[in-house]
């Protein structure tokens, strides 16, 4: 491809609403343009890198033996109705009304599609396992859509959704993903992990996110390092072994704290350490009052207090509602006396003794508190705090390492939750009825181009890992003016194209300092100079992008040596191109 | 690709609710199915046909110079408010308001955007001309959707969009459209014609549109078979020359015609033929009254009439209306008297005498009308009326033809319509600013899949072109569980996929008769019968799925065999497989 014929308007500087490294980028190179909040136009070199990806993906998932198709994206809501997402789902959940007023909603996520699809065909054992799935335009509305490509509101998905027999077929199905994820972000040259997560909001029995590893990630993810254990802070358990306390300490007393509302008011005022003090947070779980109770140097994990619930919904209670279930303003409850129907406790303060909690009093604290002395009400005590790094590793007891990532997959045993739901069933070999096993399995195709620029980028611009960039390689013209210059640098184009390399001609009619940085900007991986010095020197200059390495190739053996010297370059990332061994690089 | 590994639930009868040939066999052979009205899922053997339409609409769009981009599909209403179609669009806009309340619409076409697009990026001559185009899926909320993918609300379009410097550049882009339009309907094996076309709602100069030439089609067009003369009906001019009438004829009267309403109904009780009536039919046009007058045995052509009135919206007068203008009940309405701001006659009763038309008054017509001397008002004279087979070829004069056709493409030359409404601009090479000059080209993917199966069908099937076909080739095993068979089976496979068509093997343990059936239904132009008999004597089936024909093989020269017979298949579709010259078929 010639530059001169392709649309890739790069831009000096990036728009002001970019916040993110790889939103200012993918701007920047000329990949993505904004359309509106969170909704952008991929421009030619943008859809290349997201074919890329998604070729790679379409590849290892029919390898899997899933199968492609393709769903629609407008779905009517009769269908979300009969899994009760229609109510549940909330307002991420695009409606929409047709002309006759019939309900519809623009998919973000179609359980209820491929159920409905397969419950209509499937109806004997003989025809499961089947796994279907799509590569797609998918919508959420997202109350804040930000961070360009990294959390749009429309953006590609990869989903699949596997229908077994039995939990066995379901769990090698799982599996089977799992290993189609793995070999899907290594093809990509990311460094990634796949981490335990918690299934969340779409149900489920067990789950596992890929995350690739970048500073500048949204999640934080418990890595030890000392075994394979890796989750999602939000699923990481606490198991390390609490000590109860041996005295049974002071008798509990009153005391005053004028205006100290924080946990850190508190214990200063009080002159002990935080750990001391005990938090007592209050939420509405479907409608009931409950308190949770952690270390004031803790942190409660949400996800972990409502699975503890089994709850559906979970929201922080009001003030009118603290001060009715405690009768005091905000800042003051305690488990002493306290009107909630349930008070859980993390598992670190069971058998505490000599601690502050508030006194469901304004101003007032109680001291010496002794959790199975001083408090009436059942206390049930469950893992519901963060996880920190000075935590031991839940399998090893390992020292923990915290790396910041970004999800880019995510794979869920779902169980019967929507064949139960819709009614999906099959006649087993002995014709009897049974529930399908499902699972669902998601790639954001889109996300995965932003986080590739997220962890591969310099100061220069993005460094594309070589299966995700736009092209490969490009041949930078310096002199495209001159017939000889620019019959050398085809001569070269079409050698490297024919190693394997897509490849783009800068025959542009531009300084060369605009197309180095224009090359470094984009992040070809491959940058082969071709100016009027070299090539009467019989040499051309090759630049490692990754690396910013620089080797002169002579014109005679260019085919041979460039040959080798990419697969360096592809070595470099830990890649081959093909199915070459890898061992073969070192 | 295995059979037993792929999900094609073929079935014995098609849905009731199916009325096209095209709709029932590709629910039938497992290729589609219905999610709700006019939105459908494509299954593993439909989404293999629809890519590979689009794959061979990319190469073309490619090679002609566009650049494939891909754009949102959900679009901010302000854009749609700045070229008018907010309000004009009507009710197959599928409009969506957001959490923020903010109004969006589901893209039915892009105009807008990518003019949006581009008045952000081009700002000088230097960067035009620009074709950008985009495969996705559309959204247009019909009123009465059916025939499958034929007339669906979700489908895939092929979009392009080009903007230039002049009109000189623009008539290029055009053209090269209509070329690249023209390569990929010849190179899908389709029968088809590019007629002349009005440019309907969507505006601009002039555009044609391509027809499959199918019985079932819901377009008629007329061809002259003397010229190259084609045009869809809407557009086909009538220019045959008229007579005037020498004598002015008898003087007008006034005559009962108690409950006679329709033209047939008013000849028969006057004992005259219905070419000597004259129909007058009331519109309202922007909200003012204007009555079109065509004889009593043609048709009126709205969109002539809507051109020839240059009016946004017409409708049919209500019974109130018609009441209104005329002063009497529907169903005798005339020139004479009539209170309407227009009047506009075809050319054909230019000079009219002696005709019959309605008296403004219930139950009563005029007899020995002479319209320029009866009629009061001013009449203005245009072609209105539905061309015919007995008229003359516009061009030529030659005799017409009027087959049936389905329009899959359009190519439209938009002109400014759109840069004019969303200020899109450039600087030309004197620094002034211009108006950038558009045309847009689509295609209906998904429709090119079912118009190929209108155009080759029979009794068994779908009878699939080679390039449109899920896959070009199948190999019945017909006794997979014999070990020797079903290994003959995939060394005849291998030798197949090798030579370039894509191949299925059904090794289902299944009777041979359903294999026969399925692969007959679902209509692969090649089918390979690998039977234990053959094997023993040496020899496979092979049957061309449009002709019927059958050859045998012999196993020991297969290869060679076979690859000169796909080329006789090919040829036969007037194809060839790659680049080789289609004369060497002959």
């Amino acid at each position: 491809m010639r530059y001169s014929n392709l649309y890739v308007p790069t831009l000096k500087e990036a728009p002001a609403d970019a916040e993110v490294i790889s939103h200012k980028l993918l701007i920047r190179a000329g990949m993505i343009r904004k359309l509106t909040s969170g909704i952008y136009t991929y421009l030619p070199m943008g859809l290349r890198s997201l074919n890329k990806v998604a070729t790679i993906v379409r590849e290892e998932m029919n390898r899997a033996g899933a199968q492609e198709i393709s769903m629609p994206m407008v779905q009517p809501g009769d269908l979300w109705e009969e899994t009760g997402r229609w109510q549940f789902y909330g307002k991420e959940l695009l409606r929409i009304k047709d002309r006759h007023g019939r309900d519809y909603c623009l998919g973000p996520t179609h359980e209820e599609v491929v159920t409905d699809l397969v419950r209509g065909e499937v109806n004997s054992y003989k025809q499961l396992p089947i796994n279907l799935y799509q590569v797609q335009s998918k919508f959420r509305d997202e109350i804040r859509p930000r961070f360009g490509l990294m959390r749009g509101r429309e953006f590609v998905m990869k989903d699949a959704y596997s229908f077994d027999a039995d939990d066995a077929g379901a769990e090698a199905s799982y599996k089977a993903m799992y290993a189609a994820y793995s070999a899907i972000f290594e093809r990509l040259g990311l460094t990634f992990r796949p981490v335990e997560a918690d299934s969340g909001s779409i149900g489920g029995s067990f789950s596992h996110e890929f995350m690739v590893l970048a500073e500048t990630g949204e999640d934080t993810i418990a890595v030890c390092s000392a075994c394979e254990y890796a989750a999602n802070l939000e699923k990481a358990e606490v198991t390390g072994e609490v000590k109860p306390c041996l005295d049974e300490g002071p008798m509990m007393v009153e005391v005053a704290t004028p205006e100290t509302h924080t946990v850190e008011e508190v214990a200063k005022f009080l002159n002990v350490h935080k750990m001391q003090v005990i938090k007592t947070l209050l939420f509405d779980a479907d409608g009931e009052a409950v308190a949770a109770l952690v270390r004031g140097d803790r942190e409660l994990n949400d996800i972990k207090f409502k699975n503890a619930l089994d709850c559906a919904e979970l929201t922080m209670a009001s003030p009118e509602q603290v001060q009715e279930w405690t009768g005091a303003p905000v800042g003051f409850a305690g488990p002493v006396g306290l009107k909630v129907s349930r008070i859980l406790a993390d598992n670190e303060i069971k058998g505490a003794t000599d601690f502050v909690v508030g006194a469901n009093k304004a101003d007032t604290h109680l001291r010496h508190l002794n959790l199975a002395r001083d408090v009436e009400a059942e206390v049930q005590y469950a893992d519901l705090r963060v996880i920190t790094e000075d935590d031991p590793c839940p399998r090893c007891g390992g020292q923990l390492t915290m790396p910041k990532g970004i999800e880019v997959g995510h794979v869920f045993k779902l169980g019967t939750k929507y064949s139960e739901a819709m009614d999906a069933k099959f006649l087993d070999q002995n014709g009897k009825e049974q529930l399908m096993i499902m699972g669902c399995y998601g790639i954001g195709v889109s996300r995965v181009v932003a986080s590739c620029i997220e962890q591969n980028h310099d100061e220069n611009g993005i460094v594309f890992p070589p299966p995700v960039a736009p092209f490969e390689a490009i041949v930078l013209c310096l002199d495209p003016k001159k017939e000889e210059i620019l019959g050398k640098a085809e001569e070269i184009y079409n050698i490297i194209e024919a190693s394997g390399a897509d490849t783009l001609l800068d025959d542009r009619i531009e300084r060369p300092g605009v197309k180095f940085k224009d090359a470094d900007l984009v992040g070809y991986p491959i940058q082969i100079v071709v100016g009027g010095k070299g090539v009467k020197n019989g040499i051309v200059e090759c630049k490692d992008r990754r690396t910013g390495e620089k080797i002169e190739l002579g014109l005679d053996n260019f085919e041979r040596d460039f040959v080798a010297w990419r697969r360096d370059v592809w070595c470099g990332w830990g890649l081959t191109d093909g199915d070459a061994d890898l061992d073969s690089c070192r």
